[in-house]
């Protein structure tokens, strides 16, 4: 069951780098929603490798087809499949790393729990994979914004050291972050981090950062106590994502250094709600929505394939030097922008359907 | 189903902070393990407060019962109830805060999502709800020791800017760490922690920290790719716990400022497989173990109840000044560690049986 | 998972014949909702055993308790837990079979799948394992009938060769069927029932029987296409029933021998909605709900344990008599009675909820 | 989650009658097998339409593709995913049946559930949606034959009033029952059933029919109490095929007329295990194999769509006759019969594989 994820909006994703196709089955889809193939693919594009100059070189069109579950362009509420078909079919560049296993990759990991891989590329655990989660999170978040107006932004908050300043919380879009090549909204660091990942592309070797994401208008009452919090289930999302290290949200780490009178947040009268004057608790207290602004924050470990000569051993357990040959991403957060979005519209979109059932039986005290 | 957790190893918890009893039915332990309460007991003895200066005075002994699913001390594969009454039903303390919301608690939370809320303590997201997790979360500790001799080690890390100094990860074990009144296994750090706490008790103010847990001896390939990858299930389960704010595996945050030439673990036989020289993965690879140290840490925010005034809002929006009388921890992680070790413990011997059945069926290439 | 039912309304059991007690936990019960004891009650008092001559001698008073998921007789949406002490520990009659596996009992088959199995009684696959299908199915079926006005109705329709005559399926009610000794609306059957059971009973040999059910006022929409369709779940929560060997919605095995022109119910208009003249779907089509009668009839084999000798082998092979010496019933199905309404309960809110989900989502083509 | 069934062994169907494609997402299949389409694709044949002059004139050659999962012929251990195109999009045929909501079909239940319906054919409630079942159902199968050589083998046992007479069991293989046209092994009722058919075609109407299944080698201990029993899930497997109105197991609805010293099956020693002398129990005994025969039956009602005219009424309920002109099979028992052995291998396979979780970790007593 490991590639399925949600209860009532329920994706399965398929596909390794190198097989024929990959994709997703999203069931549970609501039905009249307006869906066609551009709805999807102008996040598929985000994702996709060969963006710019700093991404790898691959280009891949990696377009998308709803082979079922709409007609005439509208969702039928039933399995909607999605795929896009691989182009690079078993290349030859992998060939001479099949008997050392890539250090921080999945090869070993992998061999040893099915005692089989892929022989090229990363095969399922390749970032091609997370296609199906951009190409389903497109999904759930068109029926966020329709049913809700909900808007859910990430940016690269930090390349290696290089931190972007404070973002504009209510305002910031999906398109003013696509004007910086780093996906980062401060022109500063953006110029920053741009000097360091092609520094980095050169000398073969990659970086780590972090991707923040900000989800604007959710209602309170989203999230499942208490195994299934609406944190716990956002961070089990965004571990889910390749190359991830940590999550946080609202005050996160740094929160765990205040004092409760520093860190509570007082309710406020906001119209006819009742909100928070400041937000550590990031929209979500107890393991459920508050209506305020959802904030997280997600670490990506630099790419483990570098063109450096690593010393290290293979299967066997004998010395051996690899040196990577295929294309790779020096820093991997700008295209994981598309990713992390994904993975959060598809948390929430399954927490409001869940929602929405039990307030349709809400009896009165 | 928000109250259960896991897919073969299931737990399913139920109780609030004044209702008769709480527990948890563990579904799927597996038959002809020795079990009797005190196996439980030592664990909930550690999560109980009123267990030093520092914590609650609130007196519960927490007495856990086997109800189902063992005979003559052994479990019968059958669903295992565990129980412990609330011995402390429908106190006076909370009255006067009914129709204020406590700031970064959920009684306005639940109060949106259900429409009704318990009218004393927490309610379900009492701290109080963690008995269930840690009573399974034992019982699961055992199965994975004898299985696997797993060891599950949690301690304080991090008490506001305080921070315990390296630990010794091969070592460390939980007699150890129950030397220290904050169950820091750094004795200055535990000096320096005590002061704070108790400086804050007095205050009537409370303060935030970090718990970090490591995992010994778990078998290579655990984790279910792609969304149940096993760093994305302890990240579930882990902001499942109450307070919590962040969670890092391996190198965490600080890796995302590392290069990939610093921050690749390269392979080295160790004995007869590999292992690797370093351990910034935290021994997780492509979302399966490796074999190495499983190494997480936990963010817990400041305990959102404090005796100090705060301005806020009732439900009605209007102001009003929150002073709490009920008696609270001013700290939560030393009593957080054994609610770590039980996440831990329930994610990692699901995550064992699931690869045990594919192994079983593994085909010979 | 195998003690869990249901996806968003969700039971978990747990109790073995002879543990200290047996109960659930239900987590998904909707808030709001006015709920007592004695609202449970009743259905477990037509379940139990001791109600008439014609069942088992053990008087047990299976007095419900809830533990937890309700205030001042509200429910608060958290896990509602419920419990029956078994007063009936550790019977002696049980020790001569330990070493005979009793046929046709599930003695052989829980050894061969736990490698171990409870000294007495059936343990966990014993018929008290229902009582906590029938006290959450008692919860269910309170919600369905203040929300959409759900009658659920079952009873007695054969015992061995003696059938019920047509029933008044608009009208039937429990108390009217609990006028019959064996439940049986039909009067005439009801003597010819009892005058054979009675001769069974004192012969130390059981029967066989059918129990009918029709549930009233279900709104069109509900089951999920394509492996979760409404009959396909009610068939796995009948057969989910001790003793159980046959279900037919609708029409039926009868119905396999009509021609299309014969079996097909042509729509007429009914008020304000479509409906149809007869009812050979059984209220289902396509695996939904179309807002005719649900009807079912479930099949139960003869009671296992008899008084009548037995040739038989024991666990090691060796040929054996085995003579049950426990209390047992002639006949089961007057008591099935209320654990069949209890599945129908569970399955038509889980299926409630999610199509109410679906429902707050359906958008405007 | 509608479209998903199993725990382990996982599949998602997707695809409606006349969209792209139809196919499945297989989630858990054990790694190393050696898998093909070919494999697949013999499945496929039988249950595709235009067989024979007794099945519907539609030509599809519905050819599978394995689009991911697999490498140089053997499994990855990763999602498998299957797709059929489908070569007859959007035909006109059923485009005068628009208003008018077939008799018996899904076309006003899906209506009422949606909001919206495929426009054509049975959008997704067609028959075409068992492909995806048939698919997944062989690789299944596979696994279990070469893993506990257990054999599946379904048949027509009877169309109307005619019935097979006894099968031979031990013996019965998908060949030899392939011999006939009606996938009946009994010679003479085939040729009554054949005659039956053909005059039922010509005359435009439909019959019902059963078919049965013998499950062979199915280790001791498979299923899961109490909500998982093993008939619990094949009734659920079955009742979830289009047109299924009944399910029996072992003796079924002819076991509730017998009393319990005809109906027991007494153990005996069959080599080094104990068997039953008699198979009422259908080779389930408390919910879990025996290591007997699994024996099934499975109640298809008559085809909905006939070309006989209908007295009904359209939507707006308004009278009107309905004279379906699509093309369709008179009894689709012949090609049920490899749908209902899919299923029975999917449910088999995935609780072979949550026992052997469980037998991996059984502990001594």
């Amino acid at each position: 069951m490991s590639s399925s994820f949600g209860t009532l909006f329920r994706i399965s994703t398929f596909g390794e780098s190198h097989c024929k196709a990959v994709g997703v089955v999203i069931d549970g889809c609501p039905p009249g929603l307006g869906l066609i193939e551009k709805d999807i693919q102008v996040q598929l594009d985000r994702r996709r490798p060969g963006q710019s100059a700093l991404t790898t070189d691959r280009q891949e069109a990696d377009q998308v087809i709803i082979l079922s579950g709409t007609e005439n362009g509208v969702t039928l509420g039933t399995p909607i499949a999605l795929q896009v078909a691989n182009k690079d079919h078993r290349p030859k560049d992998y060939t001479n790393m099949q008997d050392i296993p890539r250090p921080s990759h999945a090869d070993y990991t992998y061999q040893m729990k099915y005692g089989i891989r892929a022989s090229s590329g990363g095969g399922r655990s390749s970032a091609r994979e997370t296609i199906g989660t951009v190409a389903s999170g497109a999904v759930a978040a068109k029926v966020l914004k329709e049913k809700y107006n909900i808007d859910i932004v990430a940016w690269v908050s930090s390349v290696g050291e290089i931190e972007a300043e404070t973002v504009a919380f209510d305002t910031i879009t999906r398109s003013e972050i696509d004007k910086s090549i780093v996906r980062c909204p401060d022109r500063t660091a953006t110029e920053k981090m741009t000097a360091l990942v092609t520094e980095l592309k050169d000398l073969g070797d990659s970086i780590g950062g972090t991707v923040s994401c900000i989800i604007r208008n959710v209602p309170p009452g989203l999230g499942e106590p208490t195994y299934e919090k609406l944190e716990a289930k956002l961070a089990q999302a965004m571990l889910a994502i390749p190359a991830t290290k940590g999550f946080e949200v609202g005050s996160g780490f740094a929160g765990t250094r205040l004092r409760g009178s520093q860190h509570n947040d007082p309710f406020i009268r906001k119209g006819d709600r009742l909100g928070t004057e400041t937000n550590n608790s990031g929209g979500i207290q107890g393991g459920i929505s508050n209506g305020e602004y959802i904030t997280l924050r997600i670490g990506f470990k630099p790419p483990a394939t570098i063109s450096l000569p690593q010393d290290t051993v293979d299967f066997s357990g004998k010395s051996a030097v690899l040196e990577a040959k295929g294309r790779h991403d020096p820093c991997v957060v700008p295209r994981a922008v598309p990713i992390v979005e994904g993975m959060a519209a598809l948390v929430i979109l399954d927490m409001a359907l869940r929602q929405e059932a039990r307030k349709a039986f809400q009896f009165k005290k």
